[in-house]
């Protein structure tokens, strides 16, 4: 295993450190565990924000915590659950009162942890509520996840519900916005080779020399099939028509691309996939808002991508295009 | 080789159609040649300013293009320069009568393909000058490169000479701006891994199992050594050690810091590199300003990263600072 790391056991709190180190003006580290806030949360008047889950999946989520996003992001083990008591201290450190929103990725441990905080937080009397996000269109139920799992459809869920959060809006009204986006967001992937992770050591699963996988999680879950590798095109073509299947787009409807790399795959590679999407798209009648390219929900260093796409509306453009100063993304 | 790509002659036309697809408001194609120019340039009354070099190091230089940094990146094929002639067409591209400024990475065809440019240009009645970055400490003189190579220190040329442009200060003004950062910044490298520049279709060297190669070129040129793989301390301090030998930076003075990932090293290991970064400055005395930590400039897939250190005053803080708005660096 070769990686810029210290001690496998370690390197989520170093990674914090680091993180805190580099953007004092961004986050704080929470005293209570490893949580990155938002420096100035809470926020007074504004609902608190907090997303999270298993570490590797950077920028996701401590880089979308800031100004027009999240309040704080909750870092589990890599590929692990934060526990209860993470998401609950979380939960503390970003009410000012006007109640608090869990944006959770459906996986069963995540949700089971944020759930549990929840119920612990309404115990001291705060509100708290929670949406679910499912966006991958791959696989029903998976290692890990009963139901579809939520992928880097959730990113679109962090700025959208954040840039309501910031317009003063109530929790219920936060979270009803959050749930459009997740009603309007399909999200599927494909995978070139595998990642480590560093406790574990090894590669998380093997493929042959040309062979790819369709459909691939974020921790390496299976996905629909192997097949051999093929142009950027037809891959592209494939993921495109899966999600489209499953989502109703008339010609003339508006939408947000993301197309996100895993980790090891160049923004050249990236790019050159997004000319597909574009065309895709275009040929369908679909206008493209905008998009975005680029790692936003990684898996350490596996190569592959994904693409998501979003229908949006009038409420939903005027939150995408809000102003948001994170580490991840930045809108002026 | 597994890459994303359909034919591997056209990976750098597809990238820039995906990259104008994506980023319309950002940057158009020139129509003379495989140039990503600032969507509203010629900008009147400011001085022009062209980047560039070989593909494959994306988001440089393309994603510099826009509001306060660069006017145009000149895209040559993979790892290869540019020839005189697109450096040409991207000049006229930028000149809005008061000059234009070429930054340069030291090597050796790029620096004599946008020398021929300049003469091309002079001839046409366009004022043109230049500067060459020599950033990299590793080594002197290598495979294309007499002196030191260009690596990621460009990346702050860009910001500072792009944000004094802005001001409206003249050519002149520019350059000295420029120059003052390229006497100021000093960077090194290294690599866990190779990369594939997709016409070859084979890695462009080899490492051992545990062996990493310090000092790496961002085309995989030799460094200075090859060692069994340590810990990013060990590592990230060799780095700066070398760095510091090579630039006089005194107790209280103040640094700008980038840890720049080369393709597929995660944010995490990036992270807990600038830990370390962190933690030799300070012991030092030296005050970091503000720290960079992400992919600037990559080599494709090669895993591995490099550290950039520059030392600030008043007036590189400043212009360090300005807003810029571009795909790969947004300061608001």
């Amino acid at each position: 295993m070769k990686k810029i790391i210290n001690d496998p056991s370690n390197v989520v709190s170093d990674m914090i450190q680091g993180i805190v180190l580099a953007h004092p003006n961004y986050v704080r580290k929470s005293d209570n565990g490893n949580i990155l806030v938002r420096k100035d949360a809470p926020v007074e008047g504004k609902v608190g924000l907090v997303s999270g889950g298993g570490s590797g999946h950077e920028p996701s989520h401590g880089g979308f915590v800031g100004y027009g996003m999240l309040d704080a992001a909750v870092c589990g083990e890599v590929f692990t659950s934060p526990t209860p008591d993470q998401v609950y201290e979380a939960i503390k450190e970003v009410n000012s009162g006007n109640g608090v929103l869990l944006i959770i990725k459906n996986y069963t441990g995540d949700v089971m942890n944020f759930e549990m905080a929840k119920e612990m937080a309404e115990m001291d009397g705060i509100e708290v509520d929670y949406v679910v996000v499912n966006d991958d269109v791959a696989v029903e139920n998976s290692l890990y996840t009963a139901g579809r799992r939520g992928i880097a459809g959730t990113v679109f869920v962090h700025k959208i519900a954040g840039a309501k959060a910031t317009q003063g809006a109530t929790l219920k009204q936060v979270k009803e916005v959050a749930n459009k986006v997740i009603k309007n967001v399909r999200s599927m992937g494909m995978a070139l080779s595998p990642c480590i992770v560093p406790a574990a050591g090894k590669p998380n699963f093997t493929l042959e020399e040309n062979e790819i996988e369709i459909g691939m999680g974020i921790h390496g879950e299976p996905g629909t099939h192997k097949e051999e590798i093929s142009s950027a095109n037809d891959i592209t073509t494939h993921l495109i028509d899966k999600i489209l299947a499953d989502v109703e787009i008339a010609e003339d409807e508006e939408v947000a691309v993301m197309v996100n790399g895993l980790g090891s795959t160049p923004l050249m590679e990236l790019y050159i996939a997004n000319k597909t999407v574009n065309e895709i798209l275009t040929n369908k009648g679909i206008k493209i808002y905008n998009t975005f390219v680029g790692e936003y929900m990684t898996s350490l260093e596996m190569a592959g991508y994904s693409v998501s796409i979003l229908k949006l509306d009038d409420e939903l453009k005027e939150l995408l295009d809000a102003k948001a100063d994170t580490l991840g993304l930045k809108i002026l």
